[in-house]
Order: structure tokens, then sequence, then C-alpha cells
């Protein structure tokens, strides 16, 4: 049957108490806008049974799917499947592939299934059984002509995220006509306020391809979603869009497609050319490193890395001048540039990186207040460093973020300055 | 009147199209839940009359406080206030107050007021009016006997959560006669569903205090939520929950209390003895020493640390064995064991902490497959180690965290038993 309206149910108390942000509703609903499907209403109930199946038959009865996330767990809280059977007027019966992976998800941690967990393989008769590879609770889809199509779906979004894209969307696609297709830009050193300045005639406009921006830590993704009939269609409205947008004025912050990350895009570039990073950290306290060895197969270029946090490290392990310490302080270029070079001579790697600041909330003087970060770059040509000066007001976790990903990002445009042929 | 339940109601196309992700929902509903006043639905609406004045009239059938963000603004899209009048049953007037502000708004800002802001100064008669520090939508209530209450706020998170502390909590607070408080219990070292077995009896039989559980990462919380007459009332019915929750079996699991993590239960307990910490990390990749200085004030317990991820800067920086390291591999006891010591000496910290493992996807073999990690702690009397075997088919970034959060609870139990009488 063809789905053209949608409604969005989430299920779970903590939602009601307001203890988790619903990024589900969000997530879900961006996805059936992108497949063209309307969406008129969003809900959120608990886990009570009679408002449950109140809230599952209204929606029925207005829209051609209801998508519902939570309520798959293993206590007996969790009613999402039961209600929805009963929706449908289906019997429940025991999925002996679902047992069994939940099984063999128990034993890889060396641990044995509690009875609770068996309930997560109960199924509605007729259900298309979505499986789950990053928890327990499988998914599923209902489907009635007449009736309409329910989607259950696990409330964790590391969970939800990856079902979605691996189960929903071929499965909606069949049934819309269409196929998705994305591609993410990353940008670094714009904002959002001033991205949206400048894109929003371009993102009101445009239904097919979507643009949608997601800020998060200082860094912008802009996401391209496109519909079209096939895959050829949709990428090639991508392309376009992306080649349209690389000729406006965010072009000059785009440092990467679909890689994820700074890091992300370091890490294959500095493979590429044989080269090595260390880093000396003292306010990121080890995010640095942290984040590049996230990338697998760094470490073809991440011998390691000193947080120093203690001026007496910084000088016995970096071999910083205690003088230059005494001089200086801690949060300088000289101190920063010191740190680079004595890890980069410590680790024997191609380049070293440093940061050294204020991170808040204590801490900060009128002449150096929470905020003040300098980076510091070292390679075979000598020490370079830079000075950020970060919002005073600004969180702690915000600032160590913000300085980790300016650091990786210098790295990245320092080399893509001396191998310009490769972007 | 008074008010028991309350409904949230969400205005806007934007969180229809998942442009936005809703956490004025959690805001509102976090402070509902803290005066007391049940929530069992929220939904979501977009700019339609019809849709609009249908949710409306729903919601205040089943509670007695709706409460709507967004549909304030100057544009012909804004129609919360004039759908609301009309569901009272009353006309709309001109606040010559609230267009003063209006106009002077935009007066400090060299600007003139636009013909459309107009709009935003028209209230229905009867309302009480909150006016908005942060913008030029004010707020509203409006109260019928018999018919309910209904709070409408703007939309803009920066203008909604001020308006809320100023004007919608007193006004609240004088129509309820109860507060609701919580306690966190945070757990290591027991899933969600063995805590749920051995929990089910309670957590289904206590209506207040209500017990749940929430899991992320390996580590699982319980929180406890009371209600009283005042705060004095509902805090003591946490602890009568928590003492009784300290004679179950869960009992051992427990490692604090409203401390957020690990870490911050750890640094603490390092400051009050004069202790100190330092990392050597491999596979967690500085993550260790990253979640350590999380911690406000950890520059008094955290000298520094190391991630030594190539073998090079395991024997170089802290002092490794080279024919250890290849005798039995850098994942082994032995080279745990050297690191942990290593860098406590290198740091002249308390104690040293080390993890040497497979985080994944690459790198696993049959004899060490992707999971296999090894902890090291040195202090005074010594080394210890300890082996971790996490699920080889978890992601690279579970193995890290989960690893790291073994690492950091391994030295609060250490020093827990040397000072048994901090807990």
């Amino acid at each position: 049957m063809q789905i053209k309206t949608a409604e969005i149910l989430c299920v779970g108390t903590e939602l009601l108490l307001g203890d988790i942000v619903n990024t589900n509703a969000a997530y879900l609903a961006r996805t059936l806008a992108s497949l063209g499907i309307s969406v008129y209403h969003q809900s959120v109930v608990g886990d009570n049974p009679a408002r449950m199946r109140q809230a599952m038959e209204t929606a029925l009865g207005r829209a051609d799917l209801v998508i519902t996330s939570g309520g798959l767990g293993p206590t007996c809280d969790d009613l999402t499947k039961e209600t929805a059977a009963a929706c449908f007027g289906r019997q429940m019966y025991c999925d002996t592939d679902s047992l069994e992976q939940i099984e063999a998800f128990f034993a890889r941690r060396g641990k044995e299934m509690t009875p609770n967990n068996r309930k997560q393989a109960m199924m509605p008769e007729g259900a298309a059984i979505f499986a789950n590879d990053h928890g327990t609770a499988p998914g599923l889809a209902l489907e009635e002509e007449g009736r309409g199509v329910m989607i259950l779906l696990p409330g964790p979004p590391r969970e939800l995220v990856p079902m979605v894209d691996r189960w929903v969307i071929p499965y909606l696609s069949a049934r819309t006509d269409c196929v998705l297709r994305s591609r993410n830009l990353h940008l670094f050193g714009i904002g959002e306020s001033a991205l949206e300045a400048l894109l929003r005639d371009r993102m009101e406009g445009s239904l097919n391809p979507t643009l949608a921006p997601y800020c998060a830590d200082g860094e912008v993704r802009l996401r391209i979603t496109a519909r079209g009939r096939d895959e050829a269609e949709a990428y090639a409205l991508c392309d376009a869009e992306e080649s349209a947008l690389r000729k406006t004025e965010i072009a000059p912050y785009i440092y990467g497609v679909d890689v994820g990350s700074i890091e992300a895009a370091l890490v294959p570039l500095l493979v590429e050319h044989g080269l090595t990073v260390s880093t000396a950290e003292s306010c990121t306290g080890g995010l640095i490193a942290k984040r590049i060895t996230d990338v697998p197969g760094a470490s073809a270029v991440f011998p390691g890395g000193v947080v120093s946090y203690a001026n007496e490290v910084k000088a016995d392990v970096l071999g910083v001048d205690r003088e230059t310490l005494a001089a200086h302080g801690a949060v300088s270029a000289e101190v920063a540039a010191q740190m680079a070079r004595g890890v980069r001579l410590a680790t024997g790697a191609s380049i070293g990186i440093s940061t050294t600041g204020i991170a808040g909330p204590g801490g900060g003087t009128p002449q150096k207040p929470v905020g003040t970060v300098w980076l510091g770059l070292s390679d075979e040509r000598g020490e370079s460093t830079h000075l950020l000066q970060l919002d005073s007001h600004a969180d702690r976790a915000y600032i160590r973020t913000c300085s980790a990903s300016h650091a990786l990002y210098h790295v990245l445009v320092r080399l893509r300055e001396k191998y310009p042929e490769c972007r």
C-alpha cells in the first residue's frame, strides 16, 4: 500500500518527565520528510497500556503510517509490541531467529540471557522483523490493508538510527516509489546563524533536495538529502546541489564530504603522505589523542602523545624550559611551541601539535580569561603558534572540544597547503 | 484552581519536519515534574488552525493545564493566541503595555517596529500576561473554572526558559500542593536486564517513590523520584528508598549518588586523601585522561599522562622493557603493569593506571580477539593487573569507553578498600 501521511509516536515515561530530549522524533521526522511523506502530528505517551492504545488508535485513524520508538525493552513496562498487536488483532509468538540473536548477544559478553529478555523475541503474527545490530530489541513492521502500517523501533538513538538506515528506509522506499540518498558537507569556522543567513533562501526554497544544517561543538554539517525514482537520479541531484553550494560564500569553509569529522579527514591524508603526528595536551586533557585514535587505522599515523597537565610534567616529560614557564606562564605562545617540539622529538613523529589554555570554569584572569588557548604546531621547518580566544562564558566541555577541533583543523589546513593536489 | 495534570503542546512546522529538536518539551516536562504535576501526553502540531484547535480541545478535555510553545510570532502563520482565545470564548484586544514594550525593544536596536509586530500585543480578554525580556512575544495564561488553564509561551528556547523561571513557576506553584524530588544512584558492573530482574517487584509495587533505570555505555543510573507536600517530605521518601535499596542485591554495584560519572566520584576522593593519578593509555587513546580532566578541579589530582599508542613510545617514554614487548606482546599483563609503573614514576603521581588492548574493528587474533583489554594499576605497594574480555562484536567506541570506565572504577574500588570510612 502507498504511504503518503505518517505520525510519530514516541513511547517512554522518561520523555514525559523530561529526563531526555526527544531526538528520535526529529530524526524520524527528517527521514519521513525526505521520503516525501507528510507528518501532521507527533506525540509522546508513557508506559501506560490504555493511553498507549488510545494514542495508537487515534494515529492509525488519521495517518497511513505510524512510527513508534521505545517500549521494546525487557521490562514489564515495555508494552509497545503487545499494544500494537492488539490494534491489529494479532497473536504473539516467539520468533526463534530473534531469540537466537539475543542469546548470542549475551554469550559474546560472557553472560547469560535473563528470562525477561525472552520477551524481546516475542513478535506479532505476520510482522516483518528488523534485526537490531546494536542491542537486543528487534524492530518490526505491521501492515494491513484498510488499517495502515505501524513500524516499531527501539528507543535508544544508537539502535534506532542504524535500524532506520538498514531496514526502515528500504521498507518505506518500496511503498513510496522513491529512494533517498544523502551527502554531508562538513564545514569548520562558520557558525550556524551565519550559515543560515547565507543559505536561508536556498534552504527554504528547496523541497528536493532538502538542506539541513546540524551544528555541534563549533562545527557544522550540512546534509543534502535528495529523492529520486532511483539511486542514480538521487545522486545526480546531490551532485548538482553540492556544486551549487561550492559556488556560494560557504565554499571556503567546507573541509570534507561524508568524512564524519576533522580527524577522519586528517588520518587518511597523513597515511597517504607517510606522515605521523603526536600530541602534547594541557587543557584538552587527552581529547585530541582520543579523537585521532577514534579513527580506525590511526596506529599508522599516531605513535602517541603526552597529557602534560601539571607544569612539572611539561618540563620533565616534554622538555619545556622552566624559565620560560616562569616568565610567560603555561598558557603562552612560547610554551605551546616548546610542547609541540618536545612531543615531536620524544615520539619521533613528523608533526607535533600542542594545546595550552584555560578551559574554565576557574583559572581565568583579566589578562588571560577563560577561553584563552594557545595552539602549537611543530614540524621539520620549526614551530608556529596560534591564539584562540573563545567565549569566556562558554562551558568547559565546549572550550575543550572547540580547541581540539581547531588544533586538528590547523594540521589539515597545513597539509593541504603543502599538498594542494589533494582535497 | 488546583492543577494536578498537564499536557504539553508544541506548535511549529519546523518540529514536524524535524528541522529542530524539541528541547522545549523536555524542559517544560522537567519543570512540571518538579512541581508535582503529572504529564501523560505531549504533542506537536503545525501552523494549521483546524488541527491546532482540535489538539487544544483534546488536551483541555483530559488535563487541568495545557502548556503550549510556539506560534506567537508576527507572521500570518502564528495562530496560537487566536486559537486559544477561541477555545475559551474570549475576544482579542490590544494590550498597550505590551505594545509599548515591543516598540521599546525595536528602539533599543535602532530599528522601527514593523506593522506585523503589532499583532504580538493582541491579547485574549482576561489573560494574565507574561512579559518577554528576550524577544518581542509576550506569553500569557488563560484560566476558567471547569475548563482548565492554558499557558502560551514563545517558541525560541532562549525566550521560553527565562519566561518559565520568571513567570510560569510562580504562577503554577500557587496552584499545586506538592513537590517532586529525585535522587540518582549510579551503578557499575550490572546490566539493565539483570538489574530489572532483581528489582522488578520493587519497581512495580512502588508508586511513590518511583524507580526508573537508565542505561548508557555499560553503566546504569537508577532514578528515585518522590512526591511530598514539601521538599523535606519528598527527600525523606528518597532517603528511605535509598536505604532500602542498599539492603538489596544491587548494593555492591552502587558507586555513587548524584555524581554523574565514575570520574566525578573519583576526583573528590583523590582530593580528600591528597592523592594523584596518572594515565598510560594505549587502546583508550587519551579517553581516560580526557574524562578525568572533564571534572573541574582535576588539576589538583592529575599531573598528566601518556598516550603510548606505538610500542616505541611505550619503551622510550614509559620505560617498558623491549624484551617483554617482544615476548608477550603489547596486549599483556606484563606490559600493562610496566606501563602503569612507568607513568607513575615519570609523573611523580601516587597512582598510575594503564590500558592496553584491542579496540577493533581490526587487530584481533584467535588468541587475543577484539575486546581483549588488560588494565594495570601501580601504587607504592606494586602493580596489579586485570583482564577485561569485552564482546568482540561491540564497536570500537563502546570497547574504548567501557575499558576507560573499568579502569576508573578499579581505582575507585581500590581507594574505598583502603579508606573504608568514605563511601
